[in-house]
């Protein structure tokens, strides 16, 4: 059993999903409210991990949308409310437990939500009262189990950062034997997208060293096992790593991410067509990492070489290369995104919370460019 | 200014220990105790530190030993309680830092002290109730910034841990501008106790991959540093990346220490000679590696590497090097060690809580090995 203690205390490891009501108590949580998703409710995950816990009389709610919104919030809270729940517990990928997050937020916090949103001063009102949270990551994955932030798309459309060390879960529980079902092209997707939290939060100008090493150390962890992981779902090994290396994008989330969480978070407050956060990051960084490259010559150098490239290899190259290879779509218009929604997706991302910690400058045109470049 | 979050709350940066009044309204104290020692009033400093925060007029224990003791605690702890204190802030290297956690726990737990030893079945019996404490570090560096261990010697000359992390600093406030007035000679003896702490936590058995990304990258800042730093005093840069490199190494402490520490504790329990953590974890350092040799033939090329060294360096050979270039001691003869103590400090040794993530079993046998390889 490996016990990390970043921010938070994380279980890691093959079965510790079954340490679940050791940690339950250990936070004292009597009466959780379970927040997942119908998929892992189909998969039989979040039967497994609660039968161990001796929790399938808990409340459950599984209508955790693809991405979390304001008014599934809501319904979730319903729930807890009206079964006097202490706490929650997160079963699932990056949705349910950012839904989590923001049901433990509106359990102890006056509405409405958007209030508390980063980018609207919203988080100095964030306090500690939050209810306590769980977290049980079934992807590798969004590193929300140890992030700070939860992405939730209010009522308007508008899909917004909830950021505070309040709303890090108390405690996370790795066990990469959940992933072993993660289909394939799930895997690659959420794979991409912790592999974007490690670079992104690597090139962010926030001075915080270790938070550098934990990201390059976790993109050459993602990079030397996620084609493995893709191809065979079943290694144990792989998957492993994977959720380690997803741990560590996660870990590193205080530096900042940057223009491709900011353009795919406007993006993923669409309804229509409804995109997975992960393979959008996987199609936007290759033209961010060109529109980055003026700004990060001092750090291209440990990039390169926690890829695995030579010294000269062009890093944007790489990352459309990868796309290729775990046969994640070719652009945006290949993920069903229509035109016309340039003006207002690159208006949001010129705002998001994340853009403040790209390397480079970017504005409503650095936006577009991004965005043309990775239409198809 | 620098605020990394692991753990805890530090500010890094020149001139971040002008934010301790800012920091003690943050954490909530109003009337701490200052910890601190004779060499450090003499420098200044905890006068540059305290007027800066508004503080000239609070309780000041300045009477911390070299190596901190049960009697001291109890001494400070006398004025804490007679001055109804409400934290502490502890300026200076190790000792006064170490001895601020005995007084934090002195303060809020029943004595006596020895109960709460680690190998004592200590760890439990630590709460949350402990006092608060701000670690304001003038050295680079023992880490103890950030650790959850307390080193003091009972007054039967026992020097234990005491190990919680309800004795992390709530906050670590760290100023490489404190440093730039240390000699060469405690910059070079600091700096090794760093580089023992990056090595040793790095080669701890103990699975923790973030950790072990922190600990390499630090060895290589020290390494990187060191010589500078212990050459020129003044140059900011390097005394910034000198603490740099000791806050990730005590950031690593989670994943246990090794050989090196468990001998060194046993010695700094002597009174004659008292002797200093750093200089002996230095000189202890190549027996050690050349001990552990085989069992770490997994992680030797990525030491080599942080290490800066080819591919078949003979690493302990490297560490004995270094202290003749830093001018340390050239064994435990030179400190003024008696070969007498061999039977009482390696019977110790084996009994300290660093022993058990030595990446090789050791025990007296092996320990007295490492006494006498060190001797001269």
């Amino acid at each position: 059993m490996t016990m990390i203690s970043y921010l938070t205390t994380i279980r890691f490891g093959f079965d510790e999903s079954d340490a679940l009501s050791d940690e339950l108590k250990a936070v004292g949580i009597a009466r959780p409210l379970v927040v997942t998703d119908r998929g892992i409710i189909a998969a039989g995950l979040a039967e497994r991990v609660l039968a161990k816990a001796g929790g399938a009389h808990w409340p459950v709610f599984e209508g955790t949308p693809s991405n979390p919104t304001e008014e599934a919030a809501h319904q979730a809270l319903a729930i807890y409310t009206a079964e006097k729940c202490d706490g929650l517990v997160a079963i699932g990928g990056g949705s349910p437990i950012d839904l989590a997050k923001a049901v433990a937020l509106l359990a102890t916090h006056e509405g409405p939500l958007e209030q508390y949103a980063a980018i609207l001063g919203g988080v100095p009102k964030i306090s500690a009262s939050i209810a306590p949270v769980i977290a049980v990551p079934t992807t590798a994955g969004t590193g929300s189990e140890v992030g700070r932030a939860a992405l939730i798309t209010l009522r308007d459309g508008r899909k917004l950062g909830f950021v505070s060390p309040h709303l890090i879960p108390v405690r996370a529980i790795c066990d990469p034997l959940l992933t072993l079902g993660l289909p394939s092209g799930l895997t690659a997707a959420t794979g991409m997208d912790a592999l974007s939290h490690c670079v992104e939060t690597y090139l962010s100008p926030r001075v915080n060293p270790p938070a550098d090493a934990i990201a390059l150390d976790g993109a050459t962890r993602i990079i030397g096992n996620l084609t493995r992981a893709v191809a065979h779902g079943d290694d144990r090994e792989a998957r492993w790593q994977m959720m380690m290396g997803a741990l560590q994008g996660g870990l590193c989330f205080q530096k900042g991410l940057g223009a491709v969480h900011g353009l795919s978070h406007a993006l993923g407050g669409l309804t229509e067509p409804s995109l997975h956060h992960g393979t959008l990051n996987a199609v936007l960084m290759p033209a961010v990492m060109r529109f980055n490259a003026e700004a990060i010559t001092d750090k291209i150098a440990r990039l390169r070489a926690a890829l695995g490239l030579s010294a000269h290899a062009d890093v944007a190259d790489f990352f459309a290369g990868l796309n290729v290879d775990l046969k994640l779509p070719r652009g945006l218009r290949a993920m069903g995104v229509s035109a016309g929604v340039i003006d207002d997706m690159t208006r949001k991302a010129a705002q998001d919370h994340s853009t403040g910690t790209n390397p480079r400058l970017i504005d409503v045109a650095g936006y577009r460019q991004i965005f043309e470049q990775s239409w198809e």
